[in-house]
């Protein structure tokens, strides 16, 4: 049996996972009780929230699992055009890989439960400004004015948020070609 | 009792509305058939698929319903920048007069279910590409080269959709206006 901290740890993963493929509603505690492979006495012991407390761990899991990735090219990119292409790259990836099942982990849950849960609505807020923090960063330290820099990096969440919407419609990673180069035609 | 037609035509509305506040999953039946009033026999005699069927329908819909918004938008916009500004008021009004319930009416269905239905997903795909040919449309009349038009067309698609979701989190308006200003920048 694994330890306590990876059991619950593995819960978050197989629920974000889950949520991120199918949904909040979609997913039961019991489908991923048996897919964590976690006793369920243990599980109403780390979750003593329910579903709904997973799903703000697993939300900002899989924000936090985002954003290290999204610095560690951003530590890389020698300027933002080529940031964003890289980005987009990561997300077509996601979509190939994974046969159009796994989007944005956040989006999904953020549209069923945004008035349905505040503490789910929050959590996902927060994960969208933790990416748009890390891009505004970055414009910042390429010469953009702190203002212009908030308001851009969260345009580029947003449009991507959308052309990952709109490329699991199409089952194609086109909308996120067009997004980077419309981005990046501006950003320089 | 409401004629076939009209009993139908509810469901469908009514239908499309849980489906655009609460998703796909979350959504029974019984609620659909509850709050539209029809008799349950002859719901499924219209809708001999099932709820699969149902959210086709509702999908289309409710797609037609925008269309038809922004046709009429279009054919009293002066130009292109216009058009977006008019198209964002008309989505923050949606958030607003709904308390940040209803959305795009497309969106959460579509993620949660692409990868489940086929006939989902293909409705889907089709309500975006019907908004984005308007638009394309209106871009050429407006002096955009074809090729160019739909690909600016989609991009706006995608951006506003992605303001949605962030509006949603956020419970503003915010990331609205944002995407109007920058998409607007750019088209003159």
């Amino acid at each position: 049996m694994p330890r306590s901290t990876d059991a619950r740890a593995k819960a978050v993963r197989t629920a974000g996972l889950l949520f991120q493929e199918q949904g909040y509603a979609a997913t039961g505690l019991t489908e991923i009780i048996e897919r964590s492979g976690s006793p369920k006495g243990s599980f109403y012991f780390h979750f003593p929230g329910g579903k709904e407390q997973l799903a703000v761990e697993a939300l900002t899991a899989a924000g936090e699992s985002v954003a290290e990735a999204l610095r560690g090219l951003a530590a890389r990119a020698p300027g933002p055009a080529r940031l964003v292409r890289d980005y987009v790259k990561l997300q077509e990836r996601m979509l190939e890989n994974s046969g159009y099942r796994q989007g944005c982990p956040v989006a999904t849950v953020t549209l069923e439960m945004a008035s349905e849960s505040e503490p789910i609505r929050a959590a996902a807020a927060g994960v969208f400004a933790l990416w748009s923090g890390i891009l505004a960063d970055y414009l910042v330290r390429h010469g953009h004015r702190p203002g212009d820099a908030a308001r851009s990096a969260e345009h580029i969440v947003a449009t991507l948020e959308g052309a990952l919407l709109l490329a699991r419609a199409q089952q194609s990673t086109k909308p996120l070609r067009n997004a980077a180069r419309t981005l990046t035609a501006t950003l320089g």
